[in-house]
């Protein structure tokens, strides 16, 4: 199955947005056997609607079209769409009613705006969208259907995830592509790449690597395509089998797992507790516990310890050793750990102290350079990283590697 | 002037990689006047790079294009163009000593791949390649500039900054585009539309009025196109000053502002400092607000009172109050700034407590009711909030409105 991708929106020809739906749209696409042969962007204007709806090769199966569904003037997709499709916009009474009772919901009033919304054209099928108040449309024309979803990241990938995905991977298909990602921490690209070369090159023709490193994570994305899907399965897990043989201590995790998720899996498994006690991640580390769903079963909480005074008096950090060894230094940081430990009764602490950059730096200490300490009731363990000069990549990096260090010391593993 | 841009490289295709390119050659190019009209992704094939350059628009003067210029055999553009633009490829001596030079440099040796990089179409005017081997290309055909670089972003930006866009912005431009984008918190898209409609329906034709919403704000996007640069300026400041008298208090920034940088500034220069104390938003506001780069000057640091126990023993809230109000409620959330502002000495301080979701709603409390309470020495001030149902959405949602409470109150703003 063949498909196009067009997203509506000046905000992503005068670059003020980068467009990432198309790229989780061709992703989940792909999955389950669509082809992307096409990703365009274009303007809210109708006529370049209709000509890049013009344009759609003739032997694509779907175009995915995101954008322009908004309440205001500007957004013009819908009223575009009832004409190329020679239908006129009528009121659609269930869709009326999503909209009042999500407006309701928000204790708002419906206004005129609101009402239009519920004007769909007549000859598509309506996707709800549970998040919004625009609605998805679906067209078919030509053997191709045309699928029209609001530009919202989060209402298009829900409408993709619980309507649109799961109705086409019902559908026959000609050919399966099974994906694997592996997650692997610790180590350079260039590094592991050398390391895996050997496992690589054996890899069967029909199964393709591709390294996507983010900072503070390396994701390694295994893809098999083919007829026979028994093969296909069989053949990634006998692969990933020889890797977790290859680099048993890099890899953290499997699939979408976030390590902030397996974290928490793990506390929760075990019935203990967590708290954080940060400096150079400034709150960071406690963002992505807590942005998990439940943590607050097992994350008890954590201080931000910015200036040094804080350090002192709420972690009981010594003041000479801040003199004498620098706020970043293994001293400070696992008198931190330990601190939190005990001030909030938790099982397991977190504690970071670094250099986040861009300024701060020193040729003893350059930007980047960081301890964590990690600390159960029995255990302690500190280390020092140099990470590089940015200072968003240097916050991720410093969390994501005190999160891989907790998940080991959680694991009793070797570290 | 007109452009359209084209990316080449199946790892868009597949989702793998998000283009970001594109969003930054787009909004450089604007700036410039130059009028981004199509931004296309396609495979790394030769059919699929011929049928994108035959598809651009007649109208179109200049056509920037990226990827498939790298070494490997799967990076077919320069070959595709050449026959294209009905040339063959013969080695530029000037390129091959670049390549060498850089090969050199890397104490590495030149290999029979880095010998082809060389190898460009007869008929192109090149582009030096600064940070990398594979050279840019100019050519021209039938009054259309094509212009080739790599997909590398680090070569490509380079690429254009030093060469491209200061020959561009050298010519004699038709036609100037201006955009001013105001910030503005607190309110629905679909009312602010209603508010602004008799503003928005008196702009002049050569002025466009966006709404571009995300989680906790709202962006509206001003874009006045015009041959009088003047003109477009006056108007534009005009309209933003007649904005200011219909929506004063829903505006908290313009331009690419954030409002942790905003509040940075502001606590800057008043030499005062601020403290958190976070519940529901879980360390996420001292993450934004430790993201600025040089917040250290300011902000003294946090505490996340995830659990009652902590919110009680750190932050001295009044245990009956928490059974008698629940934690989400007025009377905590006040507790929590002021013993923060009193506990960390800072001048000023912002407590959060809610339910993020998507469990722990009741009846009487539903998922995204949110108390944010802001103080500073000498007021307290507290605030209800329903949001709505999605955990990261709220919490980025009650972020985003404390900063701007403390924005309103540290400028003694009524709120």
């Amino acid at each position: 199955m063949k498909a196009e991708i067009i997203t509506i929106g000046d905000e992503i020809l005068i670059g003020q947005t980068v467009d990432t739906n198309s790229a989780w749209m061709a992703n989940k696409l792909n999955l389950i056997g669509v082809d992307i042969t096409r990703i365009s962007s274009i303007s809210d204007k109708s006529v370049d609607i209709v000509k890049a709806l013009d344009n759609v090769s003739k032997e694509t199966d779907f175009v995915f079209i995101t954008g322009g569904l908004g309440p205001t003037d500007d957004d013009i997709t819908k009223k575009t769409l009832a004409e190329y499709f020679e239908t006129k916009l009528i009121q659609n009474k269930e869709v009326l009613n999503h909209i009042e009772q999500f407006v309701i919901k928000r204790k708002a009033h419906m206004n005129e705006r609101n009402v239009k919304q519920a004007d769909v054209p007549e000859n598509c099928r309506i996707i709800e969208n549970k998040l919004g108040t625009a609605p998805g449309m679906w067209f078919e024309k030509g053997g191709c259907t045309f699928i029209s979803m609001p530009g919202v990241p989060f209402e298009m990938k829900e409408m993709m995830s619980n309507s649109i995905l799961p109705e086409l991977s019902g559908r026959k298909r000609d050919i399966h592509i099974l994906h694997k990602i592996v997650l692997t921490q610790g180590i350079s690209e260039s590094k592991l790449a050398e390391i895996l070369e050997p496992w690589e090159s054996k890899l069967p023709e029909f199964i393709s690597l591709a390294y996507l490193p983010s900072p503070g994570l390396i994701k390694l994305r295994l893809t098999a395509k083919g007829i026979e899907l028994r093969l296909l399965e069989n053949t990634i897990l006998e692969k990933i089998k020889e890797l977790k043989k290859i680099i048993p201590d890099l890899i953290c995790g499997y699939d979408s797992d976030k390590l902030e998720e397996l974290v928490g899996k793990i506390l929760l498994m075990k019935g203990q507790t967590l708290a954080t006690a940060e400096s150079c991640t400034g709150g960071n580390i406690a963002h992505l516990i807590t942005s998990v769903s439940g943590s607050s079963q097992y994350f008890k909480g954590g201080v931000v310890a910015y200036a040094n005074e804080i350090k002192e008096n709420t972690l009981s950090v010594s003041n000479s050793d801040i003199d004498k060894y620098g706020a970043v230094s293994k001293q400070v940081v696992e008198q931190m750990a330990k601190s939190i430990l005990n001030l909030y009764d938790a099982d397991f602490a977190i504690a970071t102290s670094g250099i986040a950059g861009p300024n701060g730096g020193t040729d003893e200490k350059p930007v980047g350079t960081t301890w964590i300490a990690v600390a159960s009731k029995s255990k302690l363990i500190s280390k020092l990283y140099i990470f590089g000069d940015q200072r968003d990549r240097n916050i991720q990096r410093a969390s994501l590697t005190a999160l891989n260090m907790l998940q080991k010391l959680a694991n009793d593993k070797e570290m």
